[in-house]
């Protein structure tokens, strides 16, 4: 079992932050590089909403935090990391000047993952001098609640590592899928890409709005999609006469006009204040804190509902669930019975120094 | 407020029998037309499991449920219906015979909604002779929980009609989106549709298997999609600098390779082999039965979970749920607290009739 105990985290983004929050609440110190000079105030603000989250779901208890602290340089941030987690702006090029820096400054046997929502590893990797320790490991927003990584090695990442990934990533409460074939955008983003395109089409041409989309999203498709995926939906939709019978019906479909997916919609700014000008009519009289919040609460929901199907045992995420939650419990600082009674009695010493 | 008291269906397919059961679980007498020689024994399990779902999910009660009976034609079963549903099989020329025998025999004040997943409510109505009481009202599987009703009228539709549909479905637990503008599958299904596609590709492909893609939808965004849709989540994901910032950010995406969005996969035998094969080692361990259940019981248990949030205000679907739950148990027989006690408490009779 590869066992982390020390990460380093270059780049503090949302997805970034979201990383340092799920390695800290593991019990894991996390040095973190980012040369954004808001950087510590953002990355402050996704752990605050990741231990709310963690408090609420974590019902067996919570091992103690990690240390998170700031580094002036890669260099210094990956010094005696288990794990080091990429998760710079999209760009090719600032992501290959990143990884020869944490390449050349970090142990040899540390595993080094890319949060990359599109980039090949083998692309990525070209100019390591050791890219048998280098990989994708792709997460999805909220990094500290939703469970999943595509992992996806380069041509040059050793099998081993591929292992050492999965079960350090599995370790932190992950769902790992790993994929042995290299494409842009691995499967998650692409799928979301062609609903993208075809959502922005749908507004576009003024068919709805955004408010209405997802709406037929989160009131239809979207709760199958939480618990089952596309394919085991359309296994019962098949009925007595399953997926081969549902296949055969939706075939021919597939060359009806039925989406605009040839076309690319122009990207300009009508488009852009369109889109933003509906957002803010459906979400404005939330802040952004606030949708964080409700968001978490109900993917935490979500899992909950989830971890109590099947008698107790769990479907899906949520299966995963009861695991993640017994195996923070058991990384929780013990207290024997007697110092919890001890301290819910004794009053509070005057002065005594508050605890956070 | 339109007011149910009688419906028809004609067809019960999959769909068709969630029409029913919804209908009849709402207390609403339904007449069915339906050729098919095993039409009552499929809707009878469709019935079944949604009946189960129901007394799962309506903890304040249930109304009487309305009597399930069965026409030897399309005339006798529309005959003095409020609402009349056609989910006839999806060829264009099926509908429009099936439409011309509802629109000769349906009193002309009932609407009829079409559960059609793709074609426009104008090109339906081309031959009726009372178009402006049809639209389309397309539902997601499963009808009985799942809350979506895409209302599409067509040129003909009278506003007042619209009203109704709205008002009428809505009785019944439904969420309703009225869409203006008419294209082909509307938009849920031209969602479906481009995700469809591109899945078909990754299969093809090889880039994954059915059980590894479902995974990355289910511990991952299908979770976002179940309570935010899409423009919210991305609002998020903006985060403080917002949706425009978001979509500037990912505006330049579109135009990379990222999807095969382009082209159609070839639909040949080989590849609904391997989607059926894979789909057999995702599932063959279930029964549609078992799945049935297993994804009723999820779906239950994911808007009970965003029922309780916000204080138990509820949020999107759960939002919706409190409401239907309350709802379905104003309808629900009233039995004075001594009469229950009584029956509580009072020895079976020998040779009583059994209650079902």
């Amino acid at each position: 079992m590869t066992k982390i105990t020390k990460a380093a985290a270059i780049g503090g983004g949302v997805i970034g932050g979201g990383w340092i929050a799920r390695l800290a609440l593991n019990g894991i110190d996390v040095k973190v590089f980012d040369p954004h000079p808001e950087a510590k105030r953002k990355i402050d603000e996704v752990i605050d909403n990741a231990r709310r989250a963690y408090k609420r779901m974590a019902v067996k208890g919570l091992p103690r935090e990690g240390e998170v602290t700031y580094s002036l340089s890669i260099a210094e941030a990956v010094a005696g990391a288990d794990l080091i987690q990429e998760s710079v702006p999209e760009r090719l090029d600032v992501k290959l000047k990143t990884l020869a820096e944490i390449d050349a400054a970090a142990p040899v046997d540390a595993l080094i993952g890319s949060s990359t929502s599109g980039f090949k590893a083998t692309d990525m990797a070209k100019d390591l001098r050791h890219p048998e320790r280098f990989l994708v490991a792709h997460p999805f927003n909220p990094v500290y609640l939703l469970p999943i990584n595509e992992i996806v090695p380069g041509e040059k990442t050793s099998k081993e590592a591929v292992e050492r990934a999965r079960e350090a990533y599995t370790s932190i409460g992950m769902k790992c899928v790993v994929l042995t074939k290299e494409i842009d955008a691995f499967v998650g983003n692409r799928l979301l890409e062609a609903a993208w395109r075809e959502a922005l089409w749908l507004i576009k041409d003024g068919i709805c709005t955004v408010e209405e989309l997802d709406d037929i999203m989160r009131y239809g498709f979207g709760m199958r999609w939480a618990q089952m995926g596309m394919f085991q939906t359309y296994r019962i939709a098949g009925g007595e006469a399953g997926m081969r019978h549902f296949m055969a019906q939706f075939g021919p479909a597939l060359s009806w006009p039925w989406t605009k997916l040839m076309d690319v919609p122009e990207f300009n700014d009508e488009l852009v204040d369109l889109v933003a000008k509906q957002s803010d009519d459906q979400s404005s009289k939330w802040s952004i804190r606030e949708l964080e919040r409700i968001r978490d609460e109900n993917l935490i929901g979500i899992m909950e509902a989830l971890a109590k199907a099947e008698n107790g045992q769990g479907w899906g995420a949520g299966e995963l669930h009861n695991s993640y939650v017994t195996r923070l419990g058991k990384g929780a600082p013990k207290i024997s019975k007697a110092a919890e009674k001890a301290k819910a009695t004794k009053p509070r010493k005057v002065g005594a120094k508050k605890k956070g």
